[in-house]
């Protein structure tokens, strides 16, 4: 496998921790040169958090870990498209890749600006989309049939 | 002094506290039914975090103290215009009432869309603007200088 392929799967990994626990199975790795930095899943649910999504968690441990508020040697990968609350902590810490796999075209940050980002993030998107999107999927529907 | 003067009043106080300690002054207060939940400022320099601000940790600290995810009841006060990444969380936190004092035109996020916030959040800005704005051209005047 590839290293964005690596990172990605470890992603989903912790997107299927989340769903194990509950919690809307969403995950993120932080990488630096090729390490890995940080790993998080979302745990609105646990922490009684909206914030506490993924990425935010994941930034958060990245930053500490790297004694740095800026992160813009670090690549971030999530399986979701991020929220617009995501996306701008994204656009603060000057990420320099970020990897998302499935998209969110109902609450995803580029149907309000692609802008909140910092101009030199690049985003690469859809690797892995599937295997995101059909436990995000599995999620919601059994949600729904509860 | 009305109700709103007195929060703002009290997250200006914050905002005084966040200069005093070197963070750039922006301070935040949480209400529910004309009561305190949580007050909070600026953090990112003390806790090298970018994503520490004082928005972020008063909306953290006020879903533990009303163990709610969702803060359809309560009303923010924060004296400077919240950034993207902070009226996404407002958004998601379905805030009652959001209180600005200072405007923030270059990061603010009116800039992007106004549609990150839930649509049932009522918005009020510029009470106290001018004590918030010189507060903040002071610290930013002093950077320059040093």
């Amino acid at each position: 496998m590839k290293q964005n392929e690596i990172f990605m799967n470890m992603a989903l990994q912790e997107a299927r921790d989340a769903y194990d626990e509950g919690e809307i199975p969403v995950g993120a790795v932080l990488t630096c040169n090729g390490h890995l930095v940080a790993k998080a899943h979302n745990q609105t649910e646990r922490l009684t958090d909206i914030t506490a999504h993924a990425e935010m968690l994941v930034l958060t441990a990245g930053m500490d870990a790297m004694h740095s508020k800026f992160l813009s040697d670090c690549n971030l990968y999530v399986t979701l498209e991020p929220c617009i609350m995501c996306a701008g902590a994204i656009g603060l810490a000057r990420i320099k890749q970020l990897h998302f796999a499935a998209f969110d075209e109902k609450r995803g940050y580029r149907k309000y600006s692609e802008h909140v980002l910092h101009p030199k993030t690049e985003v690469m998107s859809g690797l892995m989309e599937l295997d995101s999107s059909k436990l995000l999927k599995k999620f919601f529907r059994e949600r729904r049939s509860l």
